[in-house]
Protein backbone atom coordinates (compact mmCIF):
# COMPACT_ATOMS: atom_id res chain seq x y z
CA UNK A 1 0.00 0.00 0.00
CA UNK A 2 2.76 1.93 -0.38
CA UNK A 3 1.12 4.19 -3.07
CA UNK A 4 -1.24 4.89 -1.04
CA UNK A 5 1.64 7.02 0.92
CA UNK A 6 2.69 7.56 4.26
CA UNK A 7 0.45 7.93 7.15
CA UNK A 8 2.89 10.68 9.21
CA UNK A 9 0.60 13.62 9.82
CA UNK A 10 1.47 16.74 7.78
CA UNK A 11 3.94 18.80 10.09
CA UNK A 12 3.16 22.28 10.66
CA UNK A 13 5.87 23.33 9.15
CA UNK A 14 5.03 22.20 5.64
CA UNK A 15 1.54 23.40 5.92
CA UNK A 16 0.68 27.09 4.20
CA UNK A 17 -1.21 30.15 5.26
CA UNK A 18 -4.14 29.28 3.61
CA UNK A 19 -4.10 25.59 4.96
CA UNK A 20 -3.72 27.13 8.33
CA UNK A 21 -6.31 29.09 8.03
CA UNK A 22 -8.91 27.18 7.06
CA UNK A 23 -7.81 24.20 10.02
CA UNK A 24 -8.70 27.40 12.11
CA UNK A 25 -11.78 27.73 10.19
CA UNK A 26 -13.31 24.09 10.58
CA UNK A 27 -12.05 24.27 14.13
CA UNK A 28 -14.25 27.21 14.77
CA UNK A 29 -17.25 25.52 12.32
CA UNK A 30 -17.02 22.68 14.67
CA UNK A 31 -16.91 24.84 18.05
CA UNK A 32 -19.33 27.23 17.24
CA UNK A 33 -21.16 26.27 13.85
CA UNK A 34 -20.32 27.31 10.46
CA UNK A 35 -23.10 30.31 11.14
CA UNK A 36 -22.11 31.82 13.97
CA UNK A 37 -18.44 31.80 13.19
CA UNK A 38 -17.23 34.84 11.94
CA UNK A 39 -14.57 36.31 9.53
CA UNK A 40 -13.75 38.29 12.80
CA UNK A 41 -13.47 35.08 14.70
CA UNK A 42 -11.32 33.88 12.39
CA UNK A 43 -8.69 36.95 12.10
CA UNK A 44 -8.80 36.91 15.73
CA UNK A 45 -7.93 33.28 15.96
CA UNK A 46 -5.24 32.88 13.59
CA UNK A 47 -3.51 36.37 14.66
CA UNK A 48 -4.40 38.24 11.20
CA UNK A 49 -5.64 41.90 10.90
CA UNK A 50 -9.06 41.32 8.76
CA UNK A 51 -7.40 43.05 5.97
CA UNK A 52 -4.60 40.30 6.01
CA UNK A 53 -7.37 37.53 6.42
CA UNK A 54 -8.28 38.95 3.08
CA UNK A 55 -5.20 39.10 1.51
CA UNK A 56 -5.48 35.04 1.51
CA UNK A 57 -9.28 34.26 1.11
CA UNK A 58 -12.06 36.25 0.41
CA UNK A 59 -15.00 35.36 2.20
CA UNK A 60 -16.52 32.58 5.04
CA UNK A 61 -17.74 30.23 1.93
CA UNK A 62 -14.93 30.20 -0.43
CA UNK A 63 -13.11 28.59 3.18
CA UNK A 64 -15.53 26.13 3.37
CA UNK A 65 -15.43 25.76 -0.87
CA UNK A 66 -11.91 25.47 -0.37
CA UNK A 67 -12.01 22.75 2.22
CA UNK A 68 -14.63 20.84 1.19
CA UNK A 69 -13.23 20.71 -2.61
CA UNK A 70 -9.98 20.11 -1.18
CA UNK A 71 -11.15 16.91 0.78
CA UNK A 72 -13.33 15.47 -1.72
CA UNK A 73 -10.30 15.60 -4.42
CA UNK A 74 -8.19 13.70 -1.65
CA UNK A 75 -10.54 11.28 -1.46
CA UNK A 76 -11.24 10.59 -5.27
CA UNK A 77 -7.17 10.20 -5.55
CA UNK A 78 -7.09 8.32 -3.47
CA UNK A 79 -9.82 5.90 -4.79
CA UNK A 80 -8.49 6.21 -8.14
CA UNK A 81 -5.56 4.67 -6.68
CA UNK A 82 -7.19 1.61 -4.55
CA UNK A 83 -9.44 1.20 -8.38
CA UNK A 84 -6.01 0.65 -10.17
CA UNK A 85 -3.84 -1.66 -7.63
CA UNK A 86 -2.73 -4.28 -9.52
CA UNK A 87 -3.88 -7.92 -8.60
CA UNK A 88 -6.32 -6.38 -5.68
CA UNK A 89 -8.97 -8.39 -4.14
CA UNK A 90 -11.96 -6.47 -3.08
CA UNK A 91 -10.38 -7.15 1.01
CA UNK A 92 -7.16 -5.48 -0.08
CA UNK A 93 -9.42 -2.72 -1.29
CA UNK A 94 -11.37 -1.89 1.32
CA UNK A 95 -8.12 -2.32 3.80
CA UNK A 96 -7.14 0.34 1.37
CA UNK A 97 -9.75 2.52 1.85
CA UNK A 98 -9.81 2.20 6.02
CA UNK A 99 -6.16 3.33 5.61
CA UNK A 100 -7.47 6.26 3.24
CA UNK A 101 -10.13 7.43 6.05
CA UNK A 102 -7.71 7.64 8.82
CA UNK A 103 -4.90 8.73 6.71
CA UNK A 104 -7.39 11.35 5.60
CA UNK A 105 -8.68 12.17 9.76
CA UNK A 106 -5.61 11.84 11.16
CA UNK A 107 -3.17 14.22 8.51
CA UNK A 108 -6.01 16.98 8.23
CA UNK A 109 -8.51 18.10 10.53
CA UNK A 110 -10.48 20.06 7.94
CA UNK A 111 -11.78 16.52 6.28
CA UNK A 112 -14.18 16.19 9.46
CA UNK A 113 -16.18 19.43 7.77
CA UNK A 114 -16.01 18.17 4.11
CA UNK A 115 -16.93 14.96 4.90
CA UNK A 116 -19.58 15.18 8.00
CA UNK A 117 -22.08 17.59 8.29
CA UNK A 118 -20.66 21.55 7.19
CA UNK A 119 -21.03 20.32 3.50
CA UNK A 120 -24.71 21.18 3.66
CA UNK A 121 -23.89 24.76 4.24
CA UNK A 122 -22.44 25.38 0.71
CA UNK A 123 -24.62 27.46 -1.73
CA UNK A 124 -25.46 26.45 -5.53
CA UNK A 125 -24.33 25.17 -7.65
CA UNK A 126 -21.41 24.33 -5.32
CA UNK A 127 -23.75 22.34 -3.26
CA UNK A 128 -24.85 20.62 -6.25
CA UNK A 129 -21.40 19.75 -7.19
CA UNK A 130 -20.21 18.15 -3.85
CA UNK A 131 -22.78 16.29 -3.19
CA UNK A 132 -22.39 14.62 -6.46
CA UNK A 133 -18.75 13.55 -6.24
CA UNK A 134 -19.27 12.83 -2.67
CA UNK A 135 -21.94 10.20 -4.53
CA UNK A 136 -19.82 9.12 -7.50
CA UNK A 137 -17.51 8.11 -4.17
CA UNK A 138 -20.04 6.25 -2.27
CA UNK A 139 -20.86 4.15 -5.23
CA UNK A 140 -17.67 2.99 -6.04
CA UNK A 141 -16.92 1.90 -2.47
CA UNK A 142 -20.30 0.41 -2.64
CA UNK A 143 -19.26 -1.64 -5.47
CA UNK A 144 -15.65 -2.82 -4.28
CA UNK A 145 -18.17 -3.89 -1.05
CA UNK A 146 -20.44 -5.91 -3.43
CA UNK A 147 -18.06 -7.36 -5.19
CA UNK A 148 -16.56 -8.54 -2.32
CA UNK A 149 -19.99 -10.27 -1.03
CA UNK A 150 -20.79 -11.85 -4.53
CA UNK A 151 -17.46 -13.56 -5.09
CA UNK A 152 -17.45 -14.69 -1.27
CA UNK A 153 -15.03 -13.24 0.03
CA UNK A 154 -16.97 -10.95 2.38
CA UNK A 155 -20.18 -12.56 4.52
CA UNK A 156 -23.26 -11.91 2.93
CA UNK A 157 -24.23 -8.87 4.46
CA UNK A 158 -26.22 -5.48 3.18
CA UNK A 159 -23.73 -3.72 1.26
CA UNK A 160 -24.95 -0.59 2.21
CA UNK A 161 -25.25 -1.18 5.90
CA UNK A 162 -21.70 -2.21 5.21
CA UNK A 163 -20.34 1.34 3.50
CA UNK A 164 -21.81 3.48 6.20
CA UNK A 165 -20.95 1.44 9.28
CA UNK A 166 -17.43 1.49 7.61
CA UNK A 167 -17.52 5.17 6.85
CA UNK A 168 -18.79 6.08 10.49
CA UNK A 169 -16.51 3.92 12.31
CA UNK A 170 -13.32 6.25 11.73
CA UNK A 171 -15.63 9.05 12.31
CA UNK A 172 -14.41 9.69 16.13
CA UNK A 173 -10.64 9.97 14.97
CA UNK A 174 -12.02 13.38 13.58
CA UNK A 175 -12.90 14.50 17.61
CA UNK A 176 -10.22 12.62 18.98
CA UNK A 177 -7.22 12.49 17.05
CA UNK A 178 -4.27 14.60 18.33
CA UNK A 179 -0.62 13.88 17.18
CA UNK A 180 0.63 14.48 20.69
CA UNK A 181 -1.23 11.29 21.89
CA UNK A 182 1.46 9.17 20.84
CA UNK A 183 -0.57 7.07 18.58
CA UNK A 184 0.64 6.51 15.30
CA UNK A 185 -2.20 6.64 12.38
CA UNK A 186 -0.24 3.36 11.51
CA UNK A 187 -1.19 1.75 14.89
CA UNK A 188 -4.95 3.21 14.76
CA UNK A 189 -4.89 1.99 11.23
CA UNK A 190 -3.56 -2.16 12.54
CA UNK A 191 -6.45 -1.89 15.59
CA UNK A 192 -9.22 -0.95 13.60
CA UNK A 193 -8.76 -2.47 10.28
CA UNK A 194 -8.03 -5.85 12.53
CA UNK A 195 -11.46 -5.44 13.92
CA UNK A 196 -13.16 -4.37 11.39
CA UNK A 197 -11.81 -6.71 7.97
CA UNK A 198 -12.56 -9.45 10.59
CA UNK A 199 -16.18 -8.47 10.59
CA UNK A 200 -16.58 -8.17 7.21
CA UNK A 201 -14.05 -11.31 5.52
CA UNK A 202 -15.96 -15.16 5.74
CA UNK B 1 -32.66 -8.75 25.15
CA UNK B 2 -36.71 -8.29 25.82
CA UNK B 3 -35.72 -6.32 28.67
CA UNK B 4 -34.56 -3.92 26.75
CA UNK B 5 -37.89 -2.58 25.27
CA UNK B 6 -38.68 -3.08 21.68
CA UNK B 7 -37.47 -1.37 18.86
CA UNK B 8 -40.23 0.11 17.55
CA UNK B 9 -40.45 3.80 16.57
CA UNK B 10 -41.94 6.08 18.92
CA UNK B 11 -44.83 7.48 16.77
CA UNK B 12 -45.61 11.45 16.80
CA UNK B 13 -48.86 10.22 18.62
CA UNK B 14 -47.02 9.73 22.38
CA UNK B 15 -45.03 12.39 21.73
CA UNK B 16 -45.81 15.20 24.00
CA UNK B 17 -45.25 18.79 22.48
CA UNK B 18 -42.36 19.80 24.48
CA UNK B 19 -40.96 16.30 23.18
CA UNK B 20 -41.69 17.98 19.73
CA UNK B 21 -39.91 20.93 20.33
CA UNK B 22 -36.89 19.28 21.24
CA UNK B 23 -36.91 17.49 18.00
CA UNK B 24 -37.53 20.45 15.91
CA UNK B 25 -34.28 22.34 17.64
CA UNK B 26 -32.41 19.19 17.40
CA UNK B 27 -32.90 19.12 13.60
CA UNK B 28 -32.35 23.52 13.46
CA UNK B 29 -29.02 22.72 15.31
CA UNK B 30 -27.82 20.17 12.93
CA UNK B 31 -29.10 22.09 10.20
CA UNK B 32 -28.01 25.35 10.93
CA UNK B 33 -25.39 25.11 14.37
CA UNK B 34 -27.03 25.92 17.53
CA UNK B 35 -25.48 29.06 17.85
CA UNK B 36 -26.85 30.71 14.91
CA UNK B 37 -30.61 29.08 15.77
CA UNK B 38 -32.60 31.57 17.05
CA UNK B 39 -35.71 31.22 19.51
CA UNK B 40 -37.91 32.60 16.51
CA UNK B 41 -36.51 30.04 14.27
CA UNK B 42 -37.84 27.47 16.49
CA UNK B 43 -41.21 28.94 16.74
CA UNK B 44 -41.74 29.14 12.92
CA UNK B 45 -40.58 25.57 12.14
CA UNK B 46 -43.15 24.24 15.12
CA UNK B 47 -45.87 27.15 14.18
CA UNK B 48 -46.13 28.39 17.68
CA UNK B 49 -46.15 31.68 18.54
CA UNK B 50 -42.92 32.72 20.06
CA UNK B 51 -44.95 33.85 23.53
CA UNK B 52 -46.50 30.36 23.30
CA UNK B 53 -43.11 28.51 23.07
CA UNK B 54 -42.18 30.21 26.00
CA UNK B 55 -45.17 28.21 27.48
CA UNK B 56 -43.13 25.20 27.12
CA UNK B 57 -39.97 25.65 27.52
CA UNK B 58 -37.54 28.74 28.77
CA UNK B 59 -34.90 29.55 26.30
CA UNK B 60 -32.53 28.25 24.11
CA UNK B 61 -30.06 26.41 25.91
CA UNK B 62 -32.78 25.03 28.69
CA UNK B 63 -33.86 22.91 25.48
CA UNK B 64 -30.10 21.78 24.93
CA UNK B 65 -29.79 20.61 29.04
CA UNK B 66 -33.44 18.93 28.13
CA UNK B 67 -31.92 17.02 25.07
CA UNK B 68 -28.81 16.40 26.58
CA UNK B 69 -29.59 15.31 30.13
CA UNK B 70 -32.77 13.21 29.12
CA UNK B 71 -30.50 11.35 26.50
CA UNK B 72 -27.72 10.66 28.97
CA UNK B 73 -30.35 9.23 31.67
CA UNK B 74 -31.10 6.88 28.82
CA UNK B 75 -28.30 5.76 27.65
CA UNK B 76 -27.22 5.31 31.10
CA UNK B 77 -30.85 3.29 31.97
CA UNK B 78 -29.54 1.14 29.11
CA UNK B 79 -26.53 0.22 30.61
CA UNK B 80 -27.70 -0.40 34.25
CA UNK B 81 -30.06 -3.27 32.86
CA UNK B 82 -26.74 -4.66 30.61
CA UNK B 83 -24.55 -4.73 33.65
CA UNK B 84 -27.99 -6.81 35.41
CA UNK B 85 -28.26 -9.23 32.83
CA UNK B 86 -28.12 -12.70 34.44
CA UNK B 87 -25.72 -15.29 33.07
CA UNK B 88 -24.82 -12.53 30.28
CA UNK B 89 -21.58 -12.91 28.50
CA UNK B 90 -19.11 -10.17 27.69
CA UNK B 91 -20.50 -10.29 24.18
CA UNK B 92 -24.51 -10.47 25.01
CA UNK B 93 -23.55 -7.34 26.70
CA UNK B 94 -21.94 -5.52 23.89
CA UNK B 95 -24.75 -7.08 21.85
CA UNK B 96 -27.02 -5.71 24.15
CA UNK B 97 -25.19 -2.25 23.95
CA UNK B 98 -24.89 -1.80 20.32
CA UNK B 99 -28.95 -2.67 20.44
CA UNK B 100 -29.52 -0.24 22.82
CA UNK B 101 -26.90 3.00 20.74
CA UNK B 102 -29.64 1.91 17.96
CA UNK B 103 -32.77 2.21 19.49
CA UNK B 104 -31.94 5.25 20.50
CA UNK B 105 -30.81 6.80 17.18
CA UNK B 106 -33.28 5.26 15.19
CA UNK B 107 -36.25 6.06 18.08
CA UNK B 108 -35.47 9.95 18.88
CA UNK B 109 -33.26 12.14 16.55
CA UNK B 110 -32.30 14.44 19.74
CA UNK B 111 -30.04 11.42 20.91
CA UNK B 112 -27.81 13.19 18.06
CA UNK B 113 -27.73 16.40 19.71
CA UNK B 114 -26.68 14.91 22.98
CA UNK B 115 -24.39 12.39 22.03
CA UNK B 116 -21.84 14.02 19.22
CA UNK B 117 -21.17 17.73 19.33
CA UNK B 118 -23.93 20.24 20.51
CA UNK B 119 -23.27 19.02 24.63
CA UNK B 120 -20.06 21.35 23.59
CA UNK B 121 -22.56 24.27 23.88
CA UNK B 122 -23.59 24.00 27.54
CA UNK B 123 -22.56 26.02 29.99
CA UNK B 124 -21.08 25.61 33.58
CA UNK B 125 -22.27 23.79 35.47
CA UNK B 126 -24.16 21.84 33.10
CA UNK B 127 -21.11 21.26 30.77
CA UNK B 128 -18.75 19.49 34.15
CA UNK B 129 -21.82 17.28 35.12
CA UNK B 130 -22.43 16.04 31.39
CA UNK B 131 -19.22 15.34 30.73
CA UNK B 132 -19.20 13.51 33.90
CA UNK B 133 -22.08 11.18 32.85
CA UNK B 134 -20.54 10.81 29.36
CA UNK B 135 -17.21 9.49 30.72
CA UNK B 136 -18.82 7.26 33.29
CA UNK B 137 -20.77 5.90 30.25
CA UNK B 138 -17.70 5.38 28.61
CA UNK B 139 -15.45 4.00 31.29
CA UNK B 140 -18.55 1.42 31.87
CA UNK B 141 -18.67 0.26 28.26
CA UNK B 142 -15.00 -0.07 28.55
CA UNK B 143 -14.92 -2.43 31.33
CA UNK B 144 -17.34 -4.86 29.33
CA UNK B 145 -14.71 -4.72 26.75
CA UNK B 146 -11.81 -5.25 29.11
CA UNK B 147 -13.41 -8.03 30.81
CA UNK B 148 -14.27 -9.79 27.74
CA UNK B 149 -10.73 -9.51 26.09
CA UNK B 150 -8.97 -10.73 29.23
CA UNK B 151 -11.32 -13.60 29.74
CA UNK B 152 -10.85 -14.49 25.83
CA UNK B 153 -13.67 -13.91 24.44
CA UNK B 154 -12.83 -11.10 22.43
CA UNK B 155 -9.61 -10.92 20.61
CA UNK B 156 -6.86 -9.13 22.25
CA UNK B 157 -7.84 -5.63 20.68
CA UNK B 158 -6.85 -2.50 22.38
CA UNK B 159 -9.85 -1.62 24.00
CA UNK B 160 -10.19 1.83 23.73
CA UNK B 161 -10.17 1.98 20.00
CA UNK B 162 -12.68 -0.72 20.09
CA UNK B 163 -14.65 1.42 22.06
CA UNK B 164 -14.67 4.62 20.13
CA UNK B 165 -15.23 2.26 16.47
CA UNK B 166 -18.04 0.58 18.19
CA UNK B 167 -19.78 4.08 19.08
CA UNK B 168 -19.14 5.72 16.21
CA UNK B 169 -20.22 2.84 13.75
CA UNK B 170 -23.71 3.60 14.10
CA UNK B 171 -23.37 7.10 14.07
CA UNK B 172 -24.40 7.29 10.66
CA UNK B 173 -28.24 6.38 11.39
CA UNK B 174 -28.27 10.01 12.76
CA UNK B 175 -28.11 11.41 9.20
CA UNK B 176 -30.01 8.79 7.52
CA UNK B 177 -32.37 6.77 9.70
CA UNK B 178 -35.83 7.59 8.92
CA UNK B 179 -38.86 5.37 9.66
CA UNK B 180 -40.60 5.50 5.81
CA UNK B 181 -37.00 3.77 4.60
CA UNK B 182 -39.17 0.55 5.52
CA UNK B 183 -36.10 -0.97 7.36
CA UNK B 184 -36.67 -1.70 10.57
CA UNK B 185 -34.32 -1.52 13.58
CA UNK B 186 -34.18 -4.44 14.22
CA UNK B 187 -33.39 -5.49 10.57
CA UNK B 188 -30.40 -2.96 11.39
CA UNK B 189 -29.27 -4.93 14.38
CA UNK B 190 -28.69 -7.46 12.60
CA UNK B 191 -26.88 -6.23 9.90
CA UNK B 192 -24.58 -4.27 11.93
CA UNK B 193 -24.27 -6.27 15.04
CA UNK B 194 -23.32 -9.43 12.62
CA UNK B 195 -20.73 -7.19 10.84
CA UNK B 196 -19.30 -5.96 14.52
CA UNK B 197 -19.53 -8.51 16.98
CA UNK B 198 -17.72 -10.95 14.06
CA UNK B 199 -15.51 -8.28 14.28
CA UNK B 200 -14.79 -8.49 18.29
CA UNK B 201 -15.51 -11.98 18.89
CA UNK B 202 -12.36 -14.27 18.52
Amino acid sequence: MDNLGTMATTSTEYKTKKQLICEAAARLFRDKGYSATSMRDLAETVQLKASSLYNHIGSKEEILREICFTNARRFHIGMKEVEQLPHATASDKVRALIRLHIRIATEDFTSVTAFNDEWRHLSEPYLTEFKTLRKDYENRFLSIIEYGIQNGEFKPLDAFTTLYTLFSSVRWLYDWYKPERQVTPEALYEQIAAFLMSGLER
